[in-house]
């Protein structure tokens, strides 16, 4: 079969506005990538009927499916219906199943109905029916003059149930037996973008399937193989043999697949060797204990922290050496480490991490923004403790140090 | 003079595989609102040399200005250039400038310059040159067949500091005395969207100018007034004659305009009555303290936490009575006096906060996930605890558990 054609039309002036991204085409359009249909085009266009049907008109010259969203709801601003009932003449009928669900909803909530909620319930006639678990409004599939329209709700919940378990069906059934695309992202910390672009520069040459595309991310760097193949298994094997490829290469930088973080990384790898942590944190404030109790069975792993802000908390509370923070400064190597063995030691957990830095804006005892030491202690052989210079405003050195912690941590746990 | 009517096109394949979202059209519109400029279409096409010529011609028919993000870096894939060269025929010459200014990086960073990374000095005749402050690639406007064309790089921060520094200006000038538009944004917590826009019925009827429109937050609920005069400062007299009146009405759930979030407003509270506070936190695992500790000059406001995920923690940590875990359990009224009592005493601050509940997804305690309990202790005649069960997943129940305890705090020091 011949490749299909898609765009996706976004109807809202509130995207127009600068309001809210379009999340919604980005969202789509990876699920349509694994399914093997290219997309073309992503369009926004305001509440206007008359832009609307240009739009539509315009996008069925180009595409063979044409996804829109929004402008299905109850409000006059909501015209998605109006302007392809106009460029196409197909007739608009009441879907029962729909009426009776909006007519419970009302009856349920004690509130009359408006003419206007009537209009969620009207679909194009001989529409295949796409239903809202989520809100309201139904989706439609149209077939019209050769071309497939797909019409979802803008709210993004709806849309995206819709998608799952209406549209993607549909389309599998419709494009039959055409190639899939399979998507791999591989993360590495600790090697820079150039630097592994370079490592990896002769496969990245010859390799045309899958394709290897390196991004920059907030936590280190990844790549991101896309394999197209007959079946998932076969672009899976495509993948597989790169990506073992790759990790020949810079494989001990790598920690892990496509939505897989640092913190829950780490957290997985200190769960798998029964270790708990507890956190010392001035600078940081207790963001690193945050990352790791944001796990699901965070109590197997983290006791706690003290998040020690105040030289106070570190003297009295964590018990850190007067003379330390008298002689050495709150931001230096000997007071990051007595916060991280006398935190490990008031907690009773195995390892205990310590940060203590300067974030700025202003300088703190004669150091410069930026300035962070984190110590590790394990057991008094194992202790250490390493300073680091980040770059950024206040937020930015905060982020990094926190990373650096988790970063520091895969190498003692993994 | 005549509204002119704007349009943006992001060229990239990326964004059409929904590796990232068009937050550029997002954030490009939001500025071209406040300068009075109306954009009427989003696109984006990917990095093909025919699709993006036919999108320029498309564009060229309907808008006065065009705005194009990405394709002007050195790569093969980037074609914005040809794209628009092969549909107006306008020359291309070396830019001195950003010529010398690569050159200097190369030279700096002791690498071979190629080809292609001089393809990034190269500019439209006669064009406009916007200085890339940020990267290599210089914008553009190039005024073609009465229309006013802008190239922009796609990596947001070197867009945004050229929009900034060199579109608005050059805008600016071009438009002349249009209308400007002034958008504020009112934020309330404690109110649902339904109420507040039931108590504002009957404003937002009898209002055009500003418009009024409700939008649901992460933190409460927002009012954006949006409004159209000849300067700004008509336009800001029109808003605060709205607001006033919305103020009359629903004003003791206000918390602050625009960007102000909860936490920097209770911060800023605290600062200016010179009160500290510290957090006992177990479900929010440090993310509370996280928060303040994340404005400018926190050392004035907390002193610390202590983060008691453990029992073993709250137990021996901050002395919550054994008796007290043992008969009523650690998610209890009678755990989260304790904590926060104690934190507040043990880390010698004005106020203590404590936080225990079950975040998910498992029950603890026999009591269900989202049941949270939160104390605020300032001295004893006035300490308190409250019980709330939030719905959701374990990220938004801690989410929302942090979220209420700031509102509660707002209560305190407002």
């Amino acid at each position: 079969m011949t490749q299909l054609k898609s765009e996706i039309i976004a109807v809202g002036t509130e995207l127009l506005l600068g309001q809210i991204a379009n999340t919604n085409a980005k969202w789509i359009s990876q699920q349509l990538a694994m399914h093997g249909i290219d997309v073309y085009y992503h369009t926004v266009v305001g509440d206007n009927l008359l832009r609307v049907q240009d739009q539509f008109n315009q996008s069925a010259k180009r595409s063979d499916i044409i996804i829109v969203t929004g402008g299905l709801g109850p409000t006059d601003d909501d015209l998605t219906r109006e302007a392809f009932q106009n460029i196409s003449n197909v007739e608009m009928v009441e879907h029962k199943e729909s009426m009776n669900k909006i007519e419970t909803y009302f009856k349920k909530q004690n509130r009359g109905m408006t003419p206007n909620n009537k209009k969620q319930a009207r679909v194009f006639a001989g529409a295949h029916v796409i239903e809202n678990n989520v809100g309201m409004a139904p989706g439609m599939v149209v077939s019209f003059d050769n071309k497939t329209w797909i019409f979802l709700p803008g709210v993004p919940k709806e849309m995206k149930s819709m998608v799952t378990n209406g549209v993607l069906p549909y389309l599998g059934k419709m494009t039959g037996d055409s190639k899939v695309i399979k998507s791999t992202m591989l993360k590495f910390i600790g090697i820079g973008e150039a630097t592994l672009e370079h490592e990896l520069s002769t496969i990245i040459k010859h390799q045309t399937n899958p394709t290897i595309a390196p991004l920059a991310q907030e936590q280190g760097v990844a790549i991101r193989l896309t394999a197209k193949a007959d079946t998932m298994e076969k672009a899976q094997d495509l993948i597989e043999r790169t990506q073992n490829q790759i990790f020949e290469k810079v494989g001990t930088y790598f920690f892990g697949f496509d939505e897989q973080n640092l913190e829950g990384k780490v957290f997985g790898l200190l769960k798998e060797k029964n270790l708990t942590i507890a956190a010392a944190e001035s600078i940081t404030g207790g963001m690193f204990t945050d990352k790791l109790i944001a796990n699901n069975g965070a109590s197997s792993v983290c006791t706690g922290g003290i998040v020690c802000y105040d030289s106070k908390v570190k003297e009295n509370v964590l018990k850190v050496a007067s003379e330390t923070i008298m002689n050495q400064g709150t931001v230096s190597e000997e007071c990051a480490l007595e916060m991280a063995v006398n935190v490990r030691k008031l907690l009773g957990s195995d390892i205990g991490i310590s940060f203590t830095g300067v974030a700025g804006p202003d300088a703190t005892e004669g150091k410069p923004p930026g300035t962070v030491y984190i110590a590790v202690s394990i057991n008094q052989n194992r202790d250490y403790v390493k300073k680091f210079i980040f770059h950024g405003e206040r937020q930015t050195i905060r982020n990094k140090a926190v990373q650096k912690g988790y970063e520091l941590l895969l190498k003692y746990v993994k």
